[in-house]
């Protein structure tokens, strides 16, 4: 990886598995977006769930990235990071008390995914005294043609309006206090592979916005959401670019005079990352070739979750015994534990190195403790340096939050009595 | 839950969601196997990957259970909690070296898995200089009719040898050093509906234990597994009981003098804990209706993971509004993050409590911080006390593994330069 080699790090008996990101990668992938923006009224808001290790978030802040939030610890983590308030967005279709405080005070945009979360921001933006600015997010009912589990646009999906709620819901924009709407947002999923959903996106949203503007409301943002998928296969699949995405929807932006706002997530830190493995050993059952290694769904649940496919090769061929097609296994007491299935790989040797591809979004982000594997470390290349960027959690880790004190609640305790007099 | 109200956690402002646990729930469920066990010589070893909460692992030792453990950091806390090594065994199909170092030292049985592990136990149980107890997990490929995710006896399965192998092994088995084969073990898979694969598989075990004690191996133990279900559907489906599990293998144990060693987890503790929520908004999206609250796929992957099906409820029926056909869904940014669908349920008000029954297996410890919803706190009621036994995670629990710092490997660096004389 640029200029630091995996397997001598494996040689310096660093602990296994950890992920590793390369600097390089994460810049060219957002030099992509800047170019893709470039003439344009732009915020490229970087998705942080995908990957939010500091690291990464400051570097995306320095080269001019916006942020997405959804929780009250990205937001903090993006701040600390360097992002700026004013590109920053927080959405989400559950919103706690504590997420709609930390997004209100720090004054950052607001996606509107229901009507109880617009009177619940109404309502706290209220009681602190604050104006929120506000997107909502429409759900168009387009189908973006992937996975269901990654799918946000259909009707069936748990976030945004439905088109005609929007309709419903302008009586109640008349007379807001405390919010103002600047903008609409949609997100159609993750992992698009045409810009056709987009460009039809777009269109609809159009409508909306002529509509909203004649009510009154400034609207001047359009957020296209994020969803640009990577080439996990590496060379088979054909993926639309950032230049195409803003290429689809620049007609409706020109049009309309609008800003547009991009949240990529996976497209910006997938391909920088990659999670690395020793093997424990390889067996057969008699009808499947196993590779065992210390990797596994703890630290990458996509496969066993998606059934998502990221290449899979050992850090060195050299090590070589016969190539033969090799379930790739972790050692989690679950045989939904597996990395990839039937990989042509040769035979490798307890201790060599495993390397399972495009692994920076969604990896460490999603990962468990199941079987008390605890935290894995990460570490960032660039160039020819080598930095840890995440300790891994130890037994201390675990253990700190062992508890066993009584907690009083819910009958009444009789009051303290108070001191004897005497 | 006992004589605690739950309700009361919430009107007392304790942070949701959380786990909670019923000791007496506990009991009675260890109770059924301790029945099930009478009068046979066994071991009733509980699968500590199912929940690791030290509070539920002293209960279970002070009962008088045993342990299985995957991996150091479970052994390390079974030991901590009270559990006799001469009643624990490790078993996987990837141990790694930490795993086996911690479990040699122990002393605790091991389940082999492969050839691969074979070799690994015997050259570090040399290099400790201790003789290590064997069971040799066999792959009896019975299909067990439950989730792919969760069959772990079947030919395609990553687990154990399959006859045929054992058969090829027996040689090998002749010329052991530092390691004894003291019994057989199979696990078919989790959630089993009928008790007849377990029949079939302890009759196929049968042969396999008189040809190794031919062989002059002393085979004393036969390990059925775990992997009895329970009722999540609370009313619908028959389970098996403890007590058919032993009846459907007495007869091989009689038979050939062998101890049993079961391995039950989700059985032991599923029925004893519940995930509760809070309600954030009830929505509409013009074709389904959705209840919203801050319990989630991070803390219970279930549905989203296996298509999982648990019981929902609300705290408090009296402040329904309309029953309507919700999905339950969290509030994590993505569609796969739902605990339930098409749920008949009152209307809830937003700060509502929910309940999702059965998480006391597979709920906590498949966690993740997905979205920075970091780690939930735990409470274990016992008749009228309430304790916290797990305290929740903080930015501070994710901020102290931020790190920077520069590591060396891999190129050769020049050596330190000799001081210059003059």
């Amino acid at each position: 990886m640029e200029r630091v080699r995996l397997s001598s790090l494996l040689d310096a008996g660093i602990e296994t598995p950890f992920f590793i990101y390369s600097a390089a990668q994460l810049a060219a992938d957002w030099q992509a977006y800047a170019e893709a923006v470039a003439g344009l009224d732009a915020i490229v808001g970087y998705a942080v769930k995908a990957n939010s290790n500091p690291a990464l978030l400051r570097r995306l802040a320095g080269f001019g990235a916006g942020a997405v939030v959804v929780s009250d610890y990205e937001l903090r983590l993006a701040l600390e990071s360097g992002f700026a308030p004013q590109q920053m967005l927080m959405h989400g279709n559950g919103k706690r008390p504590r997420d709609l405080e930390a997004a209100l005070r720090a004054g950052i945009l607001l996606s509107v995914d229901s009507e109880f979360d617009l009177e619940q921001i109404i309502s706290r933006a209220t009681a602190l005294g604050v104006t929120a600015r506000l997107l909502l997010r429409v759900n168009p009912d387009i189908d973006p043609q992937v996975h269901p589990y990654i799918s946000t646009g259909l009707l069936d999906s748990k976030f945004g309006f439905a088109e005609g709620a929007v309709e419903r819901l302008r009586p109640r924009l008349q007379k807001l206090s405390s919010v103002e709407v600047v903008g609409l947002h949609c997100h159609l999923g993750s992992t698009l592979k045409s810009v056709q959903p987009l460009r039809d996106a777009a269109r609809l949203l159009a409508v909306l916005v002529n509509e909203l503007r004649r009510d009154g409301h400034p609207i001047q943002i359009l957020d296209m959401g994020g969803g640009l998928g990577i080439d996990y296969s590496r060379g088979r699949d054909k993926i639309p670019t950032p230049d195409e995405v803003t290429e689809a929807v620049r007609p409706v932006l020109d049009e309309l005079g609008l800003q547009l706002f991009l949240e990529p997530g996976r497209s910006l830190v997938a391909r920088a990352g990659a999670l690395i493995g020793r093997v424990l050993g390889v067996k057969d059952n008699g009808r499947k070739h196993f590779v065992v290694t210390d990797a596994s769904m703890a630290q990458l649940i996509r496969p066993c979750l998606y059934g998502a496919f990221h290449s899979i090769e050992l850090l060195e061929e050299s090590v070589a015994g016969p190539q033969l097609a090799f379930d790739v296994v972790g050692p989690i007491c679950e045989s939904s534990d597996f990395l990839g299935q039937g990989r042509l790989l040769p035979t490798p040797r307890p201790g060599d190195g495993v390397i399972i591809y495009d692994a920076g979004a969604y990896g460490f982000a999603m990962s468990s403790r199941y079987n008390l594997h605890l935290g894995c470390a990460e570490y960032l290349v660039d160039g020819d340096s080598l930095r840890r960027v995440r300790t891994a959690e130890t037994f201390d880790d675990l253990s700190r939050h062992f508890s066993d004190e009584p907690i009083s609640v819910g009958t009444r305790q009789p009051s303290a009595r108070p001191a004897a007099r005497d």
